[in-house]
């Protein structure tokens, strides 16, 4: 069942757990529990007929005097890629295109204000075969490429905030490529960029090949509905990547990722919820879902990946089939409760609604930023990267 | 059920998970399975005698080419006061040193190596009370206090490594209180102690009134099993703490926690995990059980808190109920799998194998070590430390 068979974790202990023991399990695995949210009928059916998952949560915060309640919806997106990946470079984003036309379009109904895709969403993730042509084909620039200005339209037309998560071509800088996240305004006007900071090293996910570390270092985008960033993908197991978006005034961080089973899936509902609780933010962990269907049919291998002396390479099974996606995205709110995760084998939309109110409530209620001790750690990091640094080992 | 009445999460889903499901559930929660460690049958008898939980389980690692496995077996302690708060103090410590004894007796037939009490480990944990006397008389030199004397003797007998976690009175620095694991060699020596870096003052956990933030850094003690750190209760809620234990050096980081059910429990399965996983290394967590008993009976109030006019304090009430320590002590490996909790009700001792070599494994598989780009860190939170320091926030 690791592959593809167990729907979702919560399901099967809802259909098994009496209810008392639900309850319990319940809050000693996820806190306190979020609100389900009527979602309009229009939405449900219009997903149904899609054929995506449609589930909606709300986290609620305490009433304050002097702060009405800031409230948010935001829409994290999972999916497949609809054509296989040798179909030609345009045709497969086309798909892609519309099947986020829809999909935003049944979130908007939702009132859902801020939508992130998932990382690299125009393409499959092709970043286990060490091959170049044609996946850097998928690469766009981010200020004004094709993906950039649907965005532009979807936002314009939806009013909503747009992070949409690309290979980006860098003309400017010498045509590099780089994993980046476009972050655009509810008005249509391109707000930002932000870019990977840590690239993994991991099994089939030898990244490093394609793109270097993010050099944008942590922004955070001032949007109409609160602060947000974007930690991508891997960055999401480095505390620090998250603590600096964090000091940086972030109140929903996005984590738009594609990671699979055997790998990662016992981390998953660990670390972002991690991040959120340790940085007093929401955090919104986006995984995509399915197999991307490899670059061949049976018996043809176009684009199987070479040795250097030109023999089909050893990890030519890993290239074929990467390894099953396994969704599961969720939020997690800054007081350690989350929502249940989207299915493990569906697409899906997750529309959370935030009181980012609750960002500082918690924040005033456990203090790590006021006890976080951060000059003293500034100083010991800087001692600890030089290359003589002695660690501090104490022997008898 | 919040408090006491609900036993264990895992002995939950056993009783009413199909085989199949609770397999998958398990993995999904847990990773890969921990091996149950076959416990002598002598030690199981004195576990039941003696009133409390034993349960053990091991972590595997691959075999490698030049270095052996590098098993090492630590022992994790949570215990209820058996005394009630308003007993004289040498009784109470008394009444602890004769339960420990007897712990650290089925802990030796286990072949337990390194062992760990739960913090503040010789008394109630008082610190919600902001009254000095009598708690402030529990505490003890780290170097020659009768409680180190009692570990060195415990760790002479058993050739163990004992970490004492202890209410620490510094003669030499102005009779000032530090929050203070003592660490003591399988030799019998103080190989050295280590402080509390992070102090709460989170709901009656306003312990900053008694003690201030560590002032020893991050230690890590070379012990004949393998490299130690103590990381003290609240310092599990600041990543860059588990950080530096695990840069300079360790691959076992314990953590001795007095934790309520209302406050922590739905993080208490995060956070420690996350620093097994992000950092490459062992966490041994570990929470005391049951309710501290209040220091007096029914209608007598001797320590009843008071306000600075003498009235007594509002608070009165949370003073004489603390609320449920929900112990459930775990072990979590570098791989991101863990044991399950000990009991949430009942004294226990868990004992868990880990093959060293697995930390290692693990950093040359997920590389976040090589990845974390910690110059990077340490000079963007050298800037953020700073009084003038501008948040990197875009805007329209």
């Amino acid at each position: 069942m690791a592959g593809s068979g167990f729907e979702s974790l919560e399901r099967c202990l809802e259909k098994h757990l009496p209810l008392a023991e639900l309850q319990e399990v319940k809050r000693v695995l996820y806190g306190k529990e979020t609100r389900k949210l009527d979602l309009p009928s229009a939405a449900l059916e219009a997903a149904s007929r899609e054929d995506f998952e449609l589930q909606g949560y709300a986290f609620e915060a305490a009433a304050e005097q002097q702060r009405r309640p800031r409230t948010v919806r935001v829409g994290l997106v999972q999916n497949r890629t609809p054509l296989p990946a040798d179909t030609p470079v345009v045709k497969q984003v086309t798909a892609l295109h519309r099947r986020m036309e829809a999909v935003v379009e049944v979130a908007a109904v939702c009132g859902v204000n801020i939508i992130c895709f998932q990382e690299a969403w125009t393409m499959p993730f092709a970043f286990c075969t060490r091959e170049k042509l044609p996946w850097t084909e998928f690469a766009e620039s981010a200020e004004d490429g094709p993906t950039t200005k649907f965005c532009q339209e979807l936002a314009r037309k939806h009013g909503m905030v747009v992070v949409s998560p690309i290979l980006e071509r860098d003309s400017a800088h010498g045509d590099v490529l780089w994993n980046t996240a476009v972050v655009i305004s509810s008005s249509g006007a391109v707000l930002g960029k932000t870019r990977k900071n840590h690239i993994p090293r991991v099994g089939d996910f030898n990244e490093s090949t394609y793109y270097m570390e993010g050099n944008l270092g942590h922004p955070v985008f001032q949007t109409r509905f609160g602060r947000i960033a974007v930690n991508i993908c891997y960055g999401r197991h480095h505390p620090l990547n998250w603590l600096m978006y964090s000091l940086n005034g972030a109140e929903i961080i996005f984590n738009p990722s594609a990671t699979i089973g055997a790998l990662s899936e016992s981390l998953w509902p660990i670390e972002a919820r991690n991040a959120a609780i340790a940085n007093h933010c929401f955090t919104c962990a986006i995984n995509r879902v399915g197999q991307d269907r490899g670059p061949a049919g049976p018996g043809r291998r176009p684009h199987a990946p070479c040795t250097p002396s030109g023999q089909p390479a050893p990890r030519f099974t890993a290239h074929r089939d990467f390894g099953h996606f396994y969704g599961s995205s969720y939020v997690a709110a800054p007081d350690g409760s989350r929502t249940p995760g989207l299915s493990r084998t569906r697409d899906g939309v997750l529309v959370a609604e935030l009181d980012l109110n609750l960002c500082r409530q918690v924040n005033d209620i456990w203090g790590f930023k006021m006890t976080g001790r951060y000059e003293m750690y500034a100083r010991e990091l800087a001692e600890a990267v030089k290359p003589d640094y002695t660690p501090k080992i104490v022997t008898e």
